[in-house]
């Protein structure tokens, strides 16, 4: 089946001020949404990242898929490759590793090859899951996402959620969104307090949350003489910790005296970092994210790798649109290698790309749309309308550490700052 | 879609005199063919190991599969895993390494996870290379897998190929191999002779073939010592170096002073052994083969693990018929990171149970078959008369040691013999 055109939407939704190592979240998340249209009406559906540098990147691409057939993933490979050829991407804001032709191509693939499986899917009547090898579990859970926060964005009212930065504020965020969606793991995003204030946000949520696992993911705020402090104050509390530090070498320390698992998505974000990560025993837990891992096929072939060193698995998010999360859950459930709750920044938005009620939380889990493909359906209107969010926003790229000047002059971000 | 029915099929087919570190081949080779009788009138193929306590596990199995899903791959593994809880399967003939609970399911689960994707890719009108993700070549290639053997079995005539015990027999083997299938690469099964006489039958190889790559496999008969010396005389002369010695520990040792890469399919036969051979750096090439790696999905996985190790993949076979070779190319097409030419038995066999004209050689590769599922059909003529030939042969195993004793009474298997 080919593909006869395709459709590059960048989209902009509103995003609450959440605070991170790197500053605050502006008022609002990019995201790029494509759209192949194949013989037989069939349309493809892929989302990614949404900033300018991604989108040059894939714009480049476009021109060449005509004619392409969404059988042919090795042929898509070819030709990103072939395009972007030398192309190095970085995330600019900082959060998600290093950055090598290789990744910049497994970002840019991943986004057709998305879209390619959702086609599949569609054109031969069964979910992609199936086309993954069919699902080892019927719904795909998923943590509660916590972020310290500020109460407004510059300038606009307080939002629904308040601001957050006390254990008690921790605490009632939790109760909501945990009430809300029913997640059962629930992760802190820290590095934005001294450490001490975050382990009192940990003890708090603790307390209040008994027998829920714990994470915080302080996106490489720590030394590793910091992080191993952390982690004997933690010990027992958390069931892993996530990127204390930079660097497989950081991690390697921390790992051999902590002991929880630690976990990255920073240190570890292509197969490159494979073989050095695990000869140092670096981490425990990798966080696949199938939107820099290429694709949803190599995410599957990268847990059996972990399972084959005993490295967990969980899954990294970034903010996004429910095209991204059926995607997250097919390639969830398709993964029998995959041993926590997947992380999921869905609770933070109100508005999306696709139509209403093909995916829900039940008890912090997302069952699998069991319709062919992805199994959800673009909204066009809402799509137009987060499209036109984009253009008035002005924002093409993600910067935190500017935004967060704003409210705090002369701020720098926090990596290895504790 | 549902399998309906189960046909499960001991066959044998006539195999020449072919001598190895365990013996010499017996006049028949037994495999199983499975047949899944699905909805809609599909039958699903899958080709494995005949020997009799294989097909004991195999019939374990059968009873549980009406009314199974043949997209649900996970749900067939949980059914095996279920079935055969705690049977550790030995190949018996000693050549595919150690033996666990593991690797009893993963072969017994392959089986029908490959009949499973044929019945799939028959349902859905694509070729299984397409359901694992696309092909990245259109045909694949083998390698020429020369025998020294005896001229002819006890009591019978000389077959076609005569006697092959001196070099100048085995580059007259290896003419007439290569002349009707247009191999490249070039293996020797040793093993057989001390090791200066194969020295003798690998040099004589690369001067009458000039450029072809060539391997020798002596199934573990040499010390580590001895293999060093071997590898010290072969540096430059041999693409890889496979099973040497025995063990992740031995390898390890050889592949220190080697100049070539060590490949295996002995001392690395499941994911469990990976981690302790890729830490110890003792292969540089891993012989697929999804006979016993778990089916057609987890060798692909297997490769990704190689790719991110550095570790070169090539792939294993034992005696097979079509059925097996089409699932090979089908997923050898579907591997980006197969980066040799992979071994058959097939120039050895005289007979198959499929219908002629699915499998070409075309240059020393088969072209991949294009046609929904595996694209080979059951001859049910020729299923029956294989079937004939395994209850009239009467074996029901592979056991080259007593074999080779009717030969040379007293022979004990030449493992870590030189
Ligand atoms: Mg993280
Ligand atoms: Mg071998």
């Amino acid at each position: 089946m080919k593909i006869r055109d395709v459709v590059l939407t960048p989209v902009a939704f509103a995003d609450p001020p959440l605070l991170n190592v790197m500053g605050v979240h502006e008022p609002y998340a990019l995201r790029s949404v494509v759209q192949l249209v194949c013989d037989d009406g069939v349309l493809g559906l892929g989302e990614s990242y949404g900033d300018a540098a991604f989108l040059g990147e894939v714009r480049k691409v476009l021109p060449e898929l005509a004619g392409q057939d969404v059988f042919d993933l090795p042929g898509l490979k070819r030709i990103v490759a072939r395009t972007l050829a030398g192309t190095v991407l970085t995330d600019e804001h900082g959060l998600i590793g290093g950055f090598s032709i290789r990744k910049t191509i497994a970002s840019v693939y991943s986004l057709f090859e998305v879209a390619c499986l959702d086609a599949q899917g569609q054109a031969l009547g069964r979910p992609v899951a199936d086309l993954l090898g069919g699902k080892t579990r019927d719904a795909v859970e998923f943590s509660a996402y916590l972020f310290y926060k500020y109460g407004a964005h510059l300038g606009a009212d307080e939002d629904s959620w308040g601001e957050v930065v006390t254990p008690e504020a921790l605490v009632d965020e939790a109760k909501r969104m945990v009430g809300e969606y029913g997640f059962r793991s629930i992760k802190l995003k820290g590095g934005v307090f001294e450490p001490e204030q975050e382990i009192d946000g940990i003890r708090a949520l603790a307390g209040a949350f008994p027998g829920h696992p714990l994470r915080i993911d302080p996106n490489a705020a720590w030394t590793p003489e910091t992080s191993v402090r952390v982690a004997g104050e933690l010990d027992g509390v958390l069931e892993y910790l996530e990127d204390p530090t930079p660097g497989i070498e950081g991690m390697a320390q921390v790992a051999q005296r902590a002991n929880m698992p630690l976990a990255t998505n920073m240190c570890v974000v292509n197969f490159g970092d494979i073989e050095p990560a695990f000869r140092a025993r670096a981490i425990g837990v990798l966080l696949s994210d199938h939107h820099f891992w290429g694709g949803m096929r190599d995410t599957q072939a990268l847990s059996v790798t972990c399972e084959s060193f005993g490295v967990g698995l969980s899954m990294h998010s970034n903010s996004h649109l429910g095209i991204s999360l059926a995607a997250m859950v097919h390639v969830a459930a398709a993964t029998p290698h995959l041993s926590y709750a997947c992380d999921t920044h869905w609770p933070w938005k109100t508005t999306d790309v696709i139509a209403p009620g093909a995916l829900r939380f039940v008890d912090g889990a997302v069952p699998v749309p069991d319709k062919p493909g992805l199994g959800v359906e673009l909204d066009q209107d809402a799509l137009a309308r987060a499209h036109e969010d984009y253009l008035r926003c002005g924002l093409t790229k993600r910067d935190d550490v500017t935004y967060m000047r704003k409210y705090r002059p002369g701020f720098e971000p926090n990596t290895a700052r504790w």
